[in-house]
């Protein structure tokens, strides 16, 4: 088994396994795609996202496969990246190594596979489809490993370099119960919220067409983000979104409850000094601690 | 009475007023600087963001001054707003045009001034002080002009020309009531929540540093916004945020009902389709009305 990866599949060609593969052969590393959707198949073919199309699923799921590819990297919907492990069962303990993309990761189970390890590739794009794809998307980002089947040390260090060394990423690893908690809390409420906010003004029929004020954008652009992958990261990391959501609630009727009671000072140039404190305070994590 | 502005004096030269200040310049506009805080107006005078400073606020306060200046605008937190119109009362219903920048308008009571009109140019930065200065900041930006005082046709003329004609802004009229509740929708509220989100992960002591994931950059912009201004706004504005957080609520609660009842759904490349149809229509809207 070679440490570094000379070819690569990525199944599920939208936005993040497009930008994977241009990434991927900027480095000389021969890829081939596949994608359920056949159009789309045709698409990344013709836009030279990759250098060859499988058109045969069946192609993969066959042991003779590690001949032709070293990395398969699985990059669907959260939801159907446990599917698609699973169809791939002949190729579990096998030279080829395999990854996901997926945000979310409590909800994949595998018995007894040493070849598939997890990684989430952290990217702040709310584009989706191969057209959006940036061979940059990834450079010099995070990307959070996961390895809860305990596979073999050569398919992990293969992976580690593999992202390291073409795609130019900082690795890092993770349990699963640990990386599904902050990313609950630092992107996925982030999401859910965002949601929720432009929910909240299309329901109140207000007339903010041409008035929206300074903060709503970025609200918008996380609200704009491919809604399939939303659905199942919120279902799949329901539990973890609970308890940072729980939290949440509880910083705003901290913050409601100061302005609530806020009094009017009469100093001229006075102001409300808690309220302030505390918002300064927010202030200063954000800048010790990002 | 001029219908254009020649000179213009800017008090509170911080980041919204010193960008008015080298916007005004840039155009020939004469740019008077008045600053409580010492430093700051020196500063100003040394960078040139203002042409000359007052140094005595009794020479602004007095009729003599409309030989001087056109225009006044008055750009300090919410709250002090309303205390410096009262200290300008000597020049109240005089030839000089008076505005503010206030992010908030209702608390702005005054009995008998048909020289003040109120604006609110819109620019969506998250820096303070004379330093984050740009001349570009609200260039072909909006600008919300409210009128309570029903101040003469001339003075609200005279200051509509200066934003369109100078700053180069795009001015709409709306009243105060509408004005509040819009932007606690638009601005407060994502403000408020970014603060909210920041504080909860701040207190839940998880150790986000190097893995803050894609969304929580967008909160973190906001939150490390000036927090005298923001304690301001809150305060002042509770009534319109709360409304607008009791949307947001409704609107929390309804996709946590779909997340947490979705069902898994047995069919490969099945999805919760209920949770993504709502979430397609939040995107949509997002699509069609901004």
């Amino acid at each position: 088994m070679k440490n570094t990866v000379e070819s690569v599949l990525i199944i599920g060609l939208g936005m993040i396994g497009s930008s994977i593969a241009l990434a991927s052969r900027s480095k000389g590393i021969k890829v081939y795609g596949y994608d359920l959707d056949s159009p789309s198949l045709k698409l990344a073919l013709k836009e030279k996202i990759i250098d060859e199309s499988i058109e045969n699923f069946d192609e993969v799921n066959n042991k003779k496969f590690g001949e032709k590819v070293d990395l398969i990297i699985v990059s669907v919907p959260p939801r159907k990246t446990q599917e698609v492990f699973n169809q791939l069962q002949e190729i579990w303990n096998t030279s080829i190594t395999i990854t996901d993309t997926s945000s979310v990761k409590n909800h994949i189970k595998l018995d007894g596979a040493d070849n598939i390890v997890l990684s989430h590739p952290i990217a702040g794009s709310h584009k989706s489809g191969a057209l959006a794809a940036d061979k940059d998307l990834f450079f010099n980002k995070k990307n959070v490993i996961c390895n809860p089947f305990n596979a073999d040390e050569e398919h992990l260090n293969r992976l580690i370099n593999y992202w390291e060394d073409a795609i130019q990423m900082n690795t890092s690893i993770m349990s699963v119960s640990d990386h599904d908690l902050i990313f609950a809390m630092t992107s996925h409420l982030p999401h859910l919220i965002s949601y929720a906010l432009i929910d909240s003004i299309r329901l109140s029929n207000a007339d903010v067409n041409e008035n929206a004020g300074g903060g709503l954008k970025e609200f918008l652009r996380l609200s704009s983000s491919n809604s399939e992958m939303w659905s199942d990261i919120f279902t799949l990391n329901r539990v973890d979104l609970i308890k940072a959501l729980a939290g949440f609630q509880i910083s705003i009727n901290n913050l409601l409850e100061l302005i609530t009671e806020a009094k009017e000072i009469p100093d001229v140039f006075n102001h409300l000094s808690i309220l302030k404190e505390e918002l300064d305070e927010i202030k200063s994590f954000k800048e010790e601690n990002f």
